[in-house]
């Protein structure tokens, strides 16, 4: 399968990783906003201006678009989706069935398939919550995230005043986790599931207090966790984070039998060095599922719950349930 | 939908319970090979005798076939497939592209929809080793069984003279899993990933200690592994092992980057009180989804890999996406 790149940002240049994973995966090169010459890709993949997209549609079995949820996507997806297929990682919860119409009406339109909120959550853990659901429908689910850096909370802390760099670690409380595991369904609190770690670089002068409490207090960022704040110096930052890490856990526990007397606990965990990598991973097997269906001459928007699991391999049907199965 | 059961064991009598928290699910009865007489319904289903199966065909959606796969299944898995569409849970992994040909041939001759190989594993840990396996393709995958009740096992002791009554539990050895955990990616040996322990009423007069000897040297059950025999009386047998709990860890671990610098780790871990009653619902979900292929005119043999996860579920798409994605 050709695929491309829209967008050269940390998801962008892990998909660039990704493919060149995958065997049977090409990549005809990354088209960006930017000035072409300005980026320099890691494996020399060729750089196109966004423009220049038109003339290479017909050349793209995939397009994988790596922009912001925020105001990227929205117009981004709806729009490149009229060109060729292609799948997003669109992850504002709240606002997926908006995006869905949007997208499903300009790939049905031009009769492309666009699949949408790719990656881990909306997608892998999504798929943890559909699955454990329908295995167990009399139980409950609980979403964990992290340890892992939350980017929403470190811009948050950036836009304080005296706040030179920040970074935001969601912490799930291994006491709330324990509770999960052990099959008593609790209720938890927001305080009681998850904490937060900031690392704070202050601007020379600043009332490091004056931040601290700024953090802390912020409405529905801060307010409702318990939040430890540390400062440290811009090398300090630099030297130990650096990195993305994220990961979390999804659990379903439910009950079953006739006299609903066993319990039982599904348990999905990710563990993730690098965020971007991970999701880029999800994204280029997705592309993978995209390319199949657009083959078969389907059409409209998908999400990762219309993806029957053998598509997104390079396996044979044969091979899958000799080895896999 | 309407579900018939056909073979009233363990997995029947779960498929029974899991009926019953779905409410887009009716059972319209089970189809036993005994005398119909002789059997007695948890929720009181009518119980037909198998005989009686093609008058009742056109009126069920899905038979869930609960039959032995050593034995059973082989034979009528295919033969059911002719009649209705079918679910079943034939877990000979070795055998599964064999049994897949077979139940395809009746299936399609037919035009109905044949899903082989639900459950658990093969089943839910099947997936959790495909979907590992296209995200992290630079990776290696482990499966840990436990800790559970192995009939298999439990069996084989049982056989051994003087051994009135016997159950086995495998356990996953604590260290492998942290060692795997850890995203080291380490060679184990089958010793090092399980130890076994059994438990056994001894007939009057029997030598314990030739017993326990057949035991840990029996080949392939036994020998590779550390295994515990502890002797126990018949009450005690009765009284705290009567329940088949069960689960395990399916692991997948690899790298990514252009360097290959970040290590990710994903867990599935299923913790299950009842090993049939949790079988007894994935069979029940995939139903659902054998009978809405049916009903889109699909035909052939199908395995939890062909499905969507969507068809999966009885809310639709647009709820999906709002609620669960």
């Amino acid at each position: 399968m050709k695929l491309a790149i829209y967008g050269y940002g940390n998801i962008g240049r892990g998909v660039e990783c990704a493919i060149a994973q995958n065997p049977d995966a090409e990549l005809i090169g990354v088209f960006t906003r930017r000035d072409p010459e300005s980026v320099k890709t890691l494996t020399d993949a060729p750089v196109f201006a966004a423009s220049e997209l038109d003339a290479w549609a017909r050349d793209i079995d995939v397009l994988i678009i790596c922009g912001g949820s925020a105001t990227d996507l929205p117009e981004m997806t709806p729009a490149l989706a009229k060109k060729c297929s292609v799948v997003d990682s669109f992850d504002t919860h709240a606002r997926i069935p908006e995006h869905f119409a949007n997208v499903d009406a300009a790939a049905r339109e031009s009769g492309h398939v666009a699949l949408i909120s790719g990656g881990w959550d909306p997608g892998m853990f999504s798929l943890a919550r559909l699955y454990g659901s329908v295995i167990l429908p009399d139980g409950r689910d609980y979403t964990f995230w992290g340890h892992g850096v939350s980017q929403g909370h470190s811009d948050a802390v950036r836009r304080i005043p005296g706040v030179a760099d920040a970074r935001q670690y969601t912490v799930p409380v291994p006491e709330a986790l324990d509770a999960v595991r052990s099959g008593s369904m609790p209720e938890l609190t927001t305080r009681q599931k998850h904490r937060r770690e900031v690392f704070v670089v202050a601007e020379d002068g600043a009332d490091h207090a004056a931040i601290e409490n700024a953090i802390v207090t912020m409405p529905n960022y801060f307010d409702e966790y318990d939040t430890t704040v540390t400062f440290l110096s811009a090398d300090e930052m630099a030297r130990d984070h650096r990195e993305l890490p994220h990961g979390g856990f999804v659990f379903r526990t439910g009950k079953t039998g006739l006299d609903q007397s066993h319990s039982h606990t599904i348990e999905y965990r990710l563990t993730l060095d690098s965020n971007p990598e991970f999701t880029a991973g999800v994204l280029v097997a997705l592309a993978r599922a995209v390319d199949r269906m657009a083959k078969r001459g389907d059409k409209g928007c998908k999400t990762i719950f219309d993806v029957a699991p053998a598509d997104l391999s390079p396996l044979s049907g044969a091979e899958l349930r000799a080895h896999l199965l």
